[in-house]
């Protein structure tokens, strides 16, 4: 794997390093490549067309604007192991959960909204007795942070596996669910006219990823036993929430690295799939073209 | 055509209905629709897929943040007439002129900039002798403003044409440039130590896109001869540049206009293309068959 890091951040530096021990425990090579905000896009090309190079990140902010949505469709979707190419984001806003016809392939998911789901299932807060893709019906969340990383993806999942979402920003409160019928149907989203300490009082997950240190969700508005996961730098819960919550998770940090490491593995046995059946088809030819001049030479005998 | 309105910009209304005008004008069917923007996803979808429609355009903003990026990738390229999808963007940014490798149908480019290097090639200031691709070499530009729908793109192409290209925003200044060699070589894009008052100095082109009516390009830092072009919806540029400007354009919308008109009209002819195409691919499947059919009725008789 190869990381991009274009910013100077040192956070951001940090969290690389900390990520490539991770992998260079578990036998992933991954290559820390520094390069400036211009030079991105190209080194992001040459990746893609590098056979050496099974997955690509880039730590964001680079441009902090729409240029970055630019680059992270430069990312060859098959080596996308942030899942956040337009692709695999159609696919997962719109329930598709495989890449192919066949479902051999499962999609590509971006890793902090995956390890949420991962620690709902982990919590039983996914009720494994219904059926897959309905797992959390009934369940009522909300979702504090609608960006495009993170919030809006996390609350399209669990609509989709039959949660009502509430998602939250500074801009106000939508609504997503799938409404009634069938399994796998795609959510929808409208406009909430609730105010978000209606929608606190209703959830039983409640997830909050504000940027700031300020910011605090009260325990006093949240309900009795609340799944309670913190998916920001710094701390959205009051210090009492545990004498409140059933679940409380401070940190999603450890677990979105080993979904980079999961998106990793399955693009490896993607590409090693789609080379074997390239190989194949090859084969293929050769033996056509074989036959063909065996045929002809026959008419000709 | 149809173009979709989902947010309450009064502005937004009167320009799109003023689009309308223009269009029917020359015997283009314009329909404004208006949704709610938990809507336009699906309004986009159904828009895509229906054979009467030739040309999609949405009035931006409408999330105001990354969502928005994600909904410019949802209008199919072959109707998307503002050129914001990303594969247009890509081929845009990478000097790639034509969508097929015959060189049959050129690519799609976003209206304003387009509008802006028509106006630069009626002033003639691309210059005609020069060969196409290389019209803008010695030049020198100073675009104020780099958002990914208007300045950024505009950079681009005049880099492409061969000019050395300022653009400035409120995290400062880049320069675009081809560097020496060859013709329709892409442009690199680097850092820039100057201000942008030196930058004004060098430049025989400014063109300011800075939406704040306080924001005026002080035409004492502008050299004789200059050619200004006002792309914002105020003035950017002081009274008396009209006594310093070899050309001066105050407002482009009416030529973004008809760019978009002809967008649609160049889509509109690689569709009919793609329809015959598909047709004749239909009419050999079925001579074939016929062919195939005759052959082993032979091979038997």
């Amino acid at each position: 794997m190869v990381a991009f890091l274009a910013n100077e951040d040192e956070a951001a530096r940090r969290y690389a390093e900390w990520t490539g021990k991770t992998c260079r425990d578990i036998g992933l090579r991954f290559e820390l490549r520094q390069v400036t905000r211009t030079q991105l896009e190209e080194a992001i090309i040459e990746a893609n067309e590098d056979d050496g190079v099974n997955g690509i990140m880039v730590y964001y902010p680079v441009f902090g604007d729409a240029m970055d949505q630019y680059l992270q469709n430069i990312v060859d979707p098959a080596k996308d192991v942030e899942g956040l190419c337009h692709t695999y984001r159609f696919y997962m806003y719109h329930n598709i959960r495989h890449l192919d016809e066949a479902k051999t392939q499962r999609c590509i998911i971006p890793c902090t909204p995956l390890a949420i789901v991962k620690f709902l299932e982990h919590m039983g807060i996914y009720n494994s007795k219904l059926p897959y893709g309905d797992r959390l019906h009934g369940r009522t969340v909300t979702v504090i942070n609608r960006s495009e990383v993170v919030g809006r993806p996390l609350a399209a999942l669990l609509a989709n596996d039959g949660a009502h979402v509430y998602s939250a920003d500074v801009n106000g409160l939508l609504e997503l669910n799938r409404g009634q019928g069938l399994h796998l149907k795609r959510y929808l989203t409208n406009e909430c006219s609730l105010t978000l300490e209606e929608a606190l009082a209703r959830s039983d997950i409640v997830i909050g990823g504000v940027p700031a240190k300020a910011y605090k969700i009260p325990t006093a508005q949240l309900r009795e036993g609340v799944v309670a996961i913190n998916l920001s730098s710094v701390a959205n819960f009051e210090d009492d929430i545990t004498s409140k919550a059933s679940f409380f998770v401070s940190s999603v940090g450890k677990v979105t690295t080993v979904m980079l490491e999961r998106n990793l593995m399955r693009l490896w046995q993607y590409q090693r799939k789609a080379r074997a059946e390239a190989e194949v088809k090859e084969t293929d030819a050769e033996a056509d073209a074989v036959a063909e001049e065996e045929q002809a030479a026959k008419a000709y005998a």
